[in-house]
């Protein structure tokens, strides 16, 4: 029988001991789970960015208790909250929009807990590492088969927080896209998908113009993979999650178009 | 049951194959040991902070085999380790001082072993890489459930290598405490705790003054967490381990401050 | 009884989710499956680099599948390939030569496979991401027991794409050596080993010069370890694979000496 999955994502880093402990708090409560750490470099406070991997990574991994922790207002008044979502998953992490995107691809919220009082929150709770006094906790009995109904106070979803998400739109002939999250390689991954090249004029292996909001267009080839252009070339492509990103083979998208995490981009075909 | 749980700090940082290559030498002996990396972010060489994080860490994971390397004289004369402590831990590691004051929280050392000539060493020895050689394999022993006495020779705790941790002291009105370690977002872990507030004229909420050996006089927020301040404002406050430390709401106190490991901070009442 | 062992390398970094979501395939398909993450650290595209590390880390850590993926032409038309090595050891990567020399080391490949078309691979299959579409999921069958001719083709090793290692040559009194690759301390590992030292008229414990192509001789220690010479002095030395390196102790050579991977290095006697 496999064993019970944690996921965890954060933006603790790994230059510190905060993911260290989590995985140690989660152990000591239940030694067989299997924790899989998507990522902890999410960038410091980004819940948006945060919103997007964890949504972008779910259908890839094995249902479980997924863990999030990107938490700008640790020790507030923000909630902190258990969702059991359609398919079987469970997300745990603090009620600022974090676990929204995730739980609504993965079907819709069935049921909500509010988990700050949780009944298995370390004590003393401290102001400032929730992640290990709170979710950790809490995703750990969760893994170790306690119904979501006791580990906090039932909510009603409705109350919970949510990101709403950016849309492309139509300007004239162009696709104005935002940028969703940039990854260490400099790839810009737009917020739009397949569903928005429809009568778009973008043809595979033809040249594209991209611009952003103050600059000059730039001309970029849009192509099924990195290798479909030399070297040191621009190209807009789709995805490994389906959506339309901007990546430079061998080089840096982000550097090249002068664009960040929000920016709006013009794109227009040839 | 439990699996045997080992965890594991360093200064390998995770660029390189040094940590990966640790966890082979543990699975190959002891492939039911759970491994827990509790960060190998410890800056090069710092025993000071590596022993810091590790004393402050070992509360929140499970008994077991604490497996530590930070390690500027592998090759030298420096001793190489395994000690039992009060409460069921065994730490690996170099004898320069950075078991010690975990050992020292988790209850005092009850017995030492000296494992540099290990018969579970591999062989040929290198001269750069005793994590691979003689720590890793000895931990994974013991996590198999080697005795002590069996993995290396006996030797007096006495003669163990101590790190002094620096203490806070009072100058006039000032408490002056030292910064025992930077994580990642700036935020500085004092020397000072709970115990040294009293009679500091410190109170929640007001403000107070900070500042280090040559520097200016700085206004902070003697608060609860970081969302009691607003963003970019610094503050005071105790930390998850109970520490007093100084952070910068969305911001990096150490470069507000431009205070580093081991300076000497000034904190007065309002 | 011990449970399949899969390890993985990439220079994927660990700032984005892509090690993360091949963990979640792994684990989806052959959960029982400890997965021992060598390192994600090799510099982006550098394949050479990445054989380097793969074939130096192998002998430590059990047999099992090992999977690497540094891919620069992924979504070409490079092969995919599953290769069975001499000791019981099965590598999954692109067939770029990243695997080469491991599978050498490691006794040569008895038997190959085409997995570009792995009835195991996900679908959809992107162009951009086959670590997780193609290569994760193969070796995650293959850890699950899958015979290796029913993850792919048949295909002759000969065709296999080779990496030429650089090799150590004389120049009169010179030993003229190729960086390797450099670590996150700055120590340079080179390409000539012990063998490499008869007839070189170095002596431990005694000085020797190196010098890149275009600089001047500086004087080096043949030292056993760093702590055979003072703090901030350099040294050469045999590595923990047993190859030449340099080092500065306490410091950073390739800083020192300005040199970087792929560069040649001439070694002087005193």
């Amino acid at each position: 029988m496999a064993p019970p999955f944690v996921t965890f994502l954060s933006d603790y880093g790994l230059q510190d001991e905060f993911v260290g402990i989590c995985h140690g708090v989660i152990a000591g409560i239940c030694a067989e789970a299997m924790v899989i750490d998507l990522t902890h470099g999410i960038p410091r406070h980004d819940v948006r960015a945060g919103a997007a991997v964890l949504e972008r990574s779910l259908a890839f991994v094995p249902a479980g208790v997924h863990l999030a922790v990107v938490d700008p207002d640790v020790g507030a008044q923000r909630r902190a909250v258990a969702l059991a979502v359609d398919d079987a998953r469970t997300l745990v992490g603090p009620d600022n929009g974090l676990l929204w995107p995730a739980a609504e691809a993965a079907g819709g919220i069935t049921a909500a807990v509010d988990i700050a009082r949780s009944r298995f929150r370390l004590e003393p709770l401290s102001a400032t590492f929730h992640g290990r006094d709170i979710f950790a906790p809490v995703a750990a009995h969760l893994a170790k088969g306690v119904p979501l109904g006791e580990v906090g106070e039932p909510m009603d979803p409705a109350e919970l927080v949510r990101i709403e998400p950016t849309v492309p739109r139509r300007d004239g002939d162009a696709l104005v896209a935002h940028v969703r999250s940039v990854d260490r390689f400099g790839n810009l991954q737009l917020d739009a998908g397949h569903e928005d090249l429809a009568g778009s004029g973008l043809r595979l292996g033809r040249a594209a113009g991209v611009r952003t909001a103050g600059g000059d267009r730039r001309d970029v080839t849009y192509a099924r993979t990195f290798a479909d252009v030399a070297p040191g070339q621009p190209l807009l492509y789709e995805d490994s999650s389906r959506r339309l990103s901007l990546g430079v083979n061998h080089g840096d998208a982000s550097a090249w178009l002068r664009a960040e995490v929000d920016d709006e981009v013009w794109i227009t075909p040839e």
